[in-house]
């Protein structure tokens, strides 16, 4: 998008006054309450979350649920060879690149009903009302429900989105989970995973990638803000420790002989969050798996792994984090008399949303008379695959107590409303 | 033991000067080195220890080559009903409490070659020495290998000296362990379970008991000192606690909103360790057992159990030091928005030795020239059950490096030697 483009679209939004188009909010939540029994084995409400595992059989019976809501709209779905759900709605110039938007409907295991369903059943809603209402834009439209975007605890997938932009890699294909390999996962949802290269998206296959989505954190709530403009998704830096001590009796090892890898481990821990809170900026910083050998309590720990997620959107902050915890760790191993091995085990590079879109979103929000906050994406996304094929912006709502993939993950259905009403002028701005 | 006792010890030691009376170092080696085969998938040396778990087939064939000891000594053994044996030499007044002396010889799973197996080798070869020169003491002696001394790394069993001296409880003897309850197991070994109340020992069952064990610890090595005089076995509490935070993204949840239960039982881990040593004496804590929960490296830590575990002899110092620790803990809590639930769930009162034994075994060390230094026992031994029956005391040696529990564990074939003399001279002493 130029800036001779986004001056267009914010003009769009300035004349656009008078009475609105408006999102049928009732409409979005029954959809989003539909598509939550599939994967909830005993009904709504609490204990029991969604549990719609990509490639599942609650996935694919999610998958024909969206399916019907294409059909209802009076339009068409195209499954790539991902598995990824296309939904075309033509333009006035439809040679132009179409604005791109979506996100996805699997979940984590005993997951919310919010996560990705919010965006996916949003992008499709935003089809079926420009067709109730007769508007056809300058640029074709595209929804898109981007297949297995979520993945156990130990890391996001993003199968879809990166099997779409080229990012899968040949070895994953024959990776098994839940006892198929990912090339028949792809096959089960109707891909067709031999054909992957063709179906790749290239540079400027779409005018601009927009994903509504749920914050997944606190800040939004807290700050009592409607709409989050994303600036960008974090990078994030893994760090996997050993620590070496010496197991020994709790009984008759006197204090000072001690070789303790937990007391050094519980150090570690504590410098890990000192070193992330004693600078400003929205860094965070987290020792969330810890393992102690032998694991008994009379005797004095001789190992423990545990590991260090570091996140921020500045690579180059991230860089001087990892470096002065493995100082810290350094330091810690002689003090304890343990040895600490720290080995950087994952990089993943930020993706920046692009200036334009977010300015775009800015001005939807405003032109909706919504407060808005920018602010980074601590969460990984399917957007930010799509920043590396084209401009990318995302917009938050917000998540109350920041609570996510748990049952109790809640966006009010007003906000629900806001956040589909935000993509809804989003992309006629930029639709033109 | 009286005090005039003690003066008639104390000058029988002073009047053997001459020619000792000395242990046959080269057959004890031999001995150690010969039972240690029984448990020993593989044969000797690392990296396989002995596992003669109490009651296992490897203890029966163990205990079959001791009784081939006793007979190859001359003499008898008597089984009692919990499995124990017994080995009596008579004395020249037989009415008398006997001098008792012992050990066990079951091992932790892949343990080493010396816990228990010197005291009861040396305690056998006391008897068979004695009897090789013809000496009959004034007293019986009685040597006893105790079953089942050691258990899983999450206590110890002691079940042999327990049922001796009346205090295994009604319900353990149902309890099962590697497919057999206790009551089956003792059977296996030889005992009568049903007999148990016919064969306890009662108060002034025996004159004093005596143990001869490697420290466990690294005190006598560090100090390059010959034989430890045990002051008694130490008091132990030990507290489970549960510390309650919140699981969340640790991509979306913002360092301040944390409720990581990680980072407060990190503080309290080092909390512990820093109370423990801020005062002088042998005092020490341990946090053994740590479990994270959902234990997964981008989720902020919502749940951790940990074990504490506090040791000393005095049980004042002990209470005082929980005390400190739970108000620590509940400082912790309120300051990292978690809640932590301290349980006391063992408290184990200490078991001092005999001040008039202590004295006799130092008493033999000096007849012996060897380097002494009084400690406790940090460690659990059959000595502190025969506390409640009678006067006892336990004579330690060096263990290389301090460790114990462990294929390493390495006591060196002088100071087994040395031991043995204390405790022969100690026997003599005593016995009169």
């Amino acid at each position: 998008m130029t800036r001779r483009e986004l001056l267009a679209s914010l003009s769009l939004l300035a004349a656009r006054a008078g009475p609105k188009l408006g999102i049928n909010g009732a409409r979005l939540r029954e959809q989003i309450e539909s598509l939550s029994v599939h994967g909830r084995p005993r009904g709504g409400g609490f204990p029991d979350g969604v549990s719609r595992i990509g490639y599942s059989d609650a996935d694919i019976a999610g998958r024909k649920y969206l399916l019907g809501l294409v059909q209802a709209a009076g339009l068409k779905a195209r499954i790539d060879a991902a598995g990824n759900i296309f939904v075309r709605k033509a333009g006035m110039e439809n040679a132009l690149a179409p604005v791109l938007f979506g996100s996805h409907i699997d979940s984590v295991p005993n997951g919310g009903n919010f996560d990705g369903d919010l965006g996916s059943l949003a992008a499709i809603e935003v089809l079926r009302l420009l067709g109730e209402n007769g508007i056809v834009t300058r640029r074709p439209l595209e929804a898109v429900v981007w297949s297995c975007e979520e993945a156990s605890f130990d890391g996001n997938a993003l199968n879809g989105s990166r099997a779409a932009a080229g990012k899968l890699r040949a070895s994953e294909m024959d990776g098994v989970s839940r006892g198929l390999t990912l090339r028949e996962s792809m096959r089960r949802i109707g891909g067709n995973p031999d054909r992957l290269e063709q179906t790749q998206l290239r540079a400027g296959a779409f005018h601009a990638y927009l994903e509504l989505h749920i914050e997944q954190g606190g800040t939004l709530d807290k700050a009592g803000t409607s709409i989050g403009i994303v600036e960008g998704i974090v990078a994030l830096d893994h760090y996997d420790v050993e620590i070496t001590g010496a197991a020994n009796h709790a009984g008759t090892t006197p204090m000072a002989d001690r070789q303790d890898a937990l007391v050094a481990a519980a150090q570690l821990t504590l410098a890990v969050r000192q070193l992330v809170t004693q600078e400003p900026g929205a860094q965070v910083g987290t020792v969330g798996h810890l393992e102690v050998e032998p694991n008994a309590p009379n005797v004095v720990p001789g190992k423990v792994r545990l590991s260090i997620d570091l996140r921020d959107l500045s690579t180059e902050k991230l860089r001087r984090l990892g470096e002065a915890v493995r100082a810290r760790a350094m330091a810690i191993g002689s003090q304890t008399k343990t040895q600490i091995a720290l080995t950087q085990t994952q990089h993943a590079e930020p993706a920046l949303a692009s200036p334009e879109v977010q300015a775009v979103i800015h001005g939807a929000a405003e032109h909706l008379q919504l407060s808005t906050r920018s602010l980074p994406s601590g969460a990984v996304h399917d957007a930010q695959v799509m920043a590396a094929v084209g401009p990318m912006g995302m917009i938050f709502v917000p998540s109350v107590g920041g609570i996510s993939h748990s049952p109790k993950e809640l966006t009010s259905w007003e906000d629900c409303e806001r956040g589909a009403n935000v993509l809804l002028q989003s992309v006629l701005a930029m639709a033109g």
